[in-house]
């Protein structure tokens, strides 16, 4: 059996048995709203994971680039969503999917992207499926629900031989900023209420959605109800975060992820252990900074993955040096954790501390290390 | 002739000109100051760039992990000093290196980690070069210079027949909160002088010093003397980056790494272009937030390299969407940036920009694409 002890640090840990937990709750959420997931896969980039999420879904993922859609593509998944909107420079890389039979759909918010789109499909010789990027929140892309430009848009789009005008598809990525429950669930039926609304004003143009696509971990669990919505996409809610506990959306015994980290030094005066974890690692990710309780650069467990008695965080990190102090500024028994004791470290954000990395160590429930998952990165 | 037309983006850019001119800055420096350089690779993670980082330099590198050491062995490098407090699971690690004629050479702080290095040397029947880590700005790791646990660190060292004791190093990481010129020779002054005391009560203590080592980009760059010092370690240089500028180590003009990254969308009513370059493509790191000229996510530059007129920083980042907008909130003509233009962003720390690609794309000066230097990650 191989344990942790011999997997050298830092290193990206993996709970199956948590994994499975998350991945059933979603399933089961979806299940009782009665709406498809098309899990997305920006988090995990790992075949083996996207499989297990997969399981009793339609088969369709999303994914954040073309490289995962071609990784993804080359171990079988046939249903792609590119859910970033598209520039021109990467229609040809699309094309070559569909050309090998692959369905991969692309999002635009704008008749500048439609037009390249129409102008690229006709010189590929080929059709692309569209959906419309939808804004319900004001954070990022999309168009307004309810303004003027959208039925504009599905004509020239709806119109043009070249396309394949699906549907719409939104990202309610305000719903981090939410505090309270009845903030992430006003958020859900904000993020619904908005593409179901699109969708319409599609139909009256003339061209009926047949995908009206959600999509983000905290609302995905918080919605009441999803109607008129054909599919959820979240990606997080697999291995929960920090942030996602802030949110209210697990808790910290809800991350399946965490990063394996060696004591290499202290410095008594100042109540600090010195690890060979540093940003390098953990990412430079701050997504708790603004929440109420801000987990540094991430929460401190024992190398069991209970948090540590003494409620350490990681207060800084350079580049391969993590420093582990209490919270609170107290002074801490520097024998308990002696040079070379393992600890974990509980990720403020999965998608950009999994990205650190080049693999999963997985983790059966009793510890042993059963598999090392690969992941990809890049572009 | 390759264009950046033809790379894709996001991606990581390098200008071979700008490259060459900060190594040739860094080497008149230390030549003027007649001390050896050896170069941090921990910001390049490429042979072909240590190359030339190397050029009329002694030819010894500074390494941040294992996985580097063994990557620049591999291309025949063969003088490494491992400067991360070593941690024991390591050791059998750097012994391999060892005994394929790898001169590693490992650093430490601590009677504990000095007793398990020991005892490691001992069970892999080696002897392992060792440096004590100085502190001199308590910001992370090593003893005070002037502290009761030197002397005694330095005789559990120098008396083990499984320790080849060569010395002290620190790095003034502190430098990095200079906002001055004069705060800059100041901190570059603290560090030379901290080490050479600690080198004198080496001597005193039985155990005299033949390296003798600083380093970090601010204070090799402003150092007006490193009397006593043998070597000084620094690796940003190469590349520079907006916290280097904002330091006032360099303008943005030198900054030799950018990341190109294309037009997806706009949000006119709200003054933003959206771009692919999110955090994934530019990194988390948020190092010029404290600085007095805040640079988001990094300053945004023509496909020439050159900022934009309109002062443009990416306010806002999730994976693989930046948001680009004016610095002083004010309207910019969309019609300037049009879906598809692609863009330069300059990053905030460059090591984690790096960190986030597999390669580097180098541009010589006429703006061709001359080749693609592979980099590597990970432990």
């Amino acid at each position: 059996m191989r344990t942790i002890d011999e997997i050298g640090t830092p290193a990206l840990l993996l709970e199956h048995g948590i994994l499975e937990r998350n991945l059933e709750r979603m399933r089961a959420q979806l299940g009782r709203l009665g709406v498809a997931l098309r899990p997305h896969v920006k988090t995990c980039k790992s075949i083996e994971v996207a499989r297990l999420a997969l399981a009793g879904q339609p088969g369709g993922i999303t994914v954040s680039t073309l490289k995962e859609a071609e990784y993804f593509a080359a171990h079988g998944v046939r249903d792609i969503l590119y859910a970033v909107g598209i520039a021109p420079g990467k229609l040809a890389g699309v094309a070559n999917l569909r050309k090998r039979g692959i369905d991969v759909c692309v999002i635009l918010d704008n008749a500048a992207a439609a037009a390249a789109l129409i102008a690229g499909a006709e010189q590929l010789e080929t059709v692309f499926p569209v959906l419309i990027e939808i804004d319900v929140d004001g954070q990022r892309a999309g168009i307004a629900p309810d303004g003027a430009s959208l039925p504009e848009l599905v004509r020239l789009l709806g119109e043009s031989p070249r396309v394949e005008l699906r549907g719409v598809m939104t990202h309610a990525g305000k719903s981090y900023d939410c505090r309270t429950a009845i903030e992430l669930r006003d958020m859900a039926e904000r993020e619904r209420a908005g593409v179901v609304l699109a969708a319409s004003r599609m139909s009256a143009a003339g061209f009926p959605a047949t995908v009206i696509s959600v999509g983000s971990t905290p609302t995905a669990l918080a919605a009441e109800t999803l109607e008129g919505v054909t599919e959820v996409r979240a990606g997080v809610y697999m291995f929960n975060d920090l942030v996602m506990a802030g949110i209210g959306v697990c808790s910290t015994d809800d991350i399946a992820m965490s990063v394996l980290v060696s004591v290499i030094g202290h410095q008594p005066d100042r109540g600090w252990i010195i690890t060979d974890g540093g940003w390098m690692a953990l990412s430079r990710d701050r997504g708790t900074a603004a929440q109420a309780r801000d987990q540094g650069y991430g929460l401190v467990c024992d190398a069991a993955g209970a948090p540590v008695p003494e409620d350490m965080i990681v207060i800084s990190a350079s580049q391969e040096h993590g420093i582990i102090a209490r919270r609170d500024g107290g002074s801490v028994n520097m024998g308990d954790y002696p040079v070379g004791r393992l600890l974990r470290i509980l990720p403020n954000h999965a998608c950009a501390t999994a990205a650190q990395h080049a693999g999963y160590e997985v983790l059966a429930n009793d510890g042993a290390v059963v598999a090392t998952w690969p992941r990809i990165n890049g572009w």
